[in-house]
């Protein structure tokens, strides 16, 4: 079977490198490709990831140290959990030069490099994430972390997987509203940076959602190299970062508005309407064409359809206020000039976000 | 009333730098030596360390976000504490840009230093230590971490506090066994690398056991500028750092076979004896003239009596085999070559160890 080039695609700190390998054919060569230094390794894995974690298992073969089962419900992204990873790990003998491999969605890759991060003062590990929105974003500048009672991912710590393998085969049993949801941060990456591949993308559209692999392949590693290239030129996060959060700033609100339970947005879901909002503060702002904008609504139209989100100005803007980039002069927001290309505008006034709000639409 | 000139010793890196002051009244005067990039601290004090954690506090004032007790025996020191540290913490509305001061024995800097690594994926921590082991030792290269079942400080955390302050005020109620046990691991650090540090602290001695505070400061600033320099020339703990093992080898052994609990010996006991059977494998080895092997053997004869250690052979050499320093040469060994001045010798076989605990004596 001949299988298209795999892609290698190295992702610079800090506080350490990781590399991201995209291709066909990952998970069964995983031993190839997955690093720790002793040569060991501990697989973590869902049940929902077996598809992908018994193939990755298998080709470590007698390199595998131990299997730890891991749930992957926000619920459970806690403390304790990771304590119970680690003691898995050390009962199985786990030494500082071996590592870990998480096979799952992003609860899976937080905790376990979480629990990575604090074992013997740091080990190495690896993520196989199981979800689009995992391969096109959670791994990428190294955050891991738990949840508190007080709010989301308080608990955690700065450190990079050694490795990222984006197999699409890793996504046969993903959900499809959660297939969907996360493809939208894979576009919003596209339009942000690489007008090329939004084109492509966008014309390729039914056979990213028939989930072919070459379509997926192309988005996906399209949108890890627009974040390599944008984290490397801006490693402290104060310039040319924040272009990743486009769609983010009411996106947030959406997502916080609607509550975190299975009734609330999927974080894509949230992300695609803050898109749509912030494509009409765009065209009046930043110049954004109505055929751009257009298209880009035409794109996120066809992922969803998606749950209808909250729009009463007064919850929305308590949501808003908490905005960590929100300055006296404004809410420092990424707006779109023209298909691959963003810049951020330091004030735009909360009121306007919520007059977008009022009248965004996917379609 | 008129104090002596306060002392600045940066220590550097990685990860991060630390700055260390020494002096009289740092506890009235923390308030101005303590770091938080807010302005806002969280005070973490043992109840055996309040006579330290009062001046703090007051000297803190409104600047204080809130106080945490915690308690300082190994038993507790695991995961569960850390995550109550980090409860109250959050609780009392701590942000990425507060700091805590730990005030307290090694037991205490090391979870609140977790704590701090681990909250909001890392603030800044302050340490006052209130013993000499501490003072000596315990912040020095970042190293933070509980306890887990299966042996001691595997979680834990390199996230180097920005600012020690070691005041002698802060041993007042340190009990007599700690205060000399943790002196130890100070005279160690001038034996390896400060000739004149060495000769002046044991004139001195009576004056440092009287816990005079200018003696005890020369000694305790003396330790701190040892460690400083050499760490800062060896980031990577592969050359010169190893010298700060110095009667750590056997030291490590003893330890360990007389138990962690109440009955055993602290690690600066266990360390006396190490140097005292260093000095033996010295003198063979490595130049040391009788006369320096008999004035750190006087010191440390003085600086106790330590409880006698286990000297059997069978038992020691279970231990000593499981030192992460073993190679098949021998066990890479801090040898004194002459007050002031050592160097690590790789070959020195298990069995010359064990021969020089069945001799080595304090007097």
């Amino acid at each position: 079977m001949s299988l298209a080039p795999l892609e290698r695609i190295p992702i610079s700190g800090p506080p350490a490198e990781s590399v991201v390998w995209a291709g066909e054919g990952l998970l069964r060569d995983a031993g190839r490709y997955l690093h720790s230094p002793s040569g060991r390794f501990v697989v973590a894995a869902t049940p929902a990831a077996e598809a992908a974690a018994g193939p990755v298992r298998e080709a470590l073969g007698e390199r595998l140290l131990t299997r730890i089962a891991v749930a992957d419900t926000e619920d459970v992204k806690t403390l304790a959990s990771v304590e119970r990873i680690a003691d898995a790990a050390l009962a199985a003998g786990l030494r500082r030069d071996d590592a870990f491999v998480a096979v799952g969605g992003g609860v899976v890759t937080d905790m376990v490099g979480f629990a990575a991060a604090i074992l013997l003062r740091g080990v190495a590990w690896n993520a196989v994430p199981t979800t689009t929105a995992g391969m096109a974003d959670a791994a990428i500048g190294g955050k891991t972390g738990v949840n508190h009672r007080l709010g989301k991912n308080l608990l955690g710590a700065f450190h990079p997987p050694a490795v990222i393998l984006v197999d699409p085969a890793a996504l046969a049993t993903l959900p499809e509203r959660d297939f969907r949801a996360g493809l939208v941060e894979a576009y919003k990456d596209a339009w942000i940076a690489d007008a090329a591949l939004a084109e492509r993308s966008s014309q390729r559209l039914p056979a990213v959602l028939a989930r072919d692999t070459a379509a997926l392949l192309d988005l996906l590693a399209g949108s890890v190299r627009v974040k390599a290239v944008v984290v490397a030129s801006d490693p402290r996060e104060g310039g040319r970062r924040r272009l990743l959060n486009f769609g983010h700033t009411l996106g947030h609100a959406l997502e916080a508005a609607a509550g975190f339970g299975p009734g609330g947005l999927r974080h894509g879901e949230a992300v695609a309407w803050g898109i749509a909002a912030a494509l009409e503060i765009s065209q009046r702002r930043a110049g954004l064409s109505a055929r751009d904008a257009a298209a880009i609504r035409a794109v996120l139209g066809r992922l969803g359809p998606f749950p209808e989100p909250v729009r009463d100005r007064e919850r929305l803007s308590a949501f808003l206020a908490r905005d960590k980039k929100s300055t006296s002069r404004g809410l420092a927001s990424v707006l779109l000039t023209s298909l691959g290309d963003a810049r951020v505008d330091e004030s735009v006034p909360p009121e306007e976000w919520l007059d977008a709000a009022a009248i965004m639409s996917l379609s």
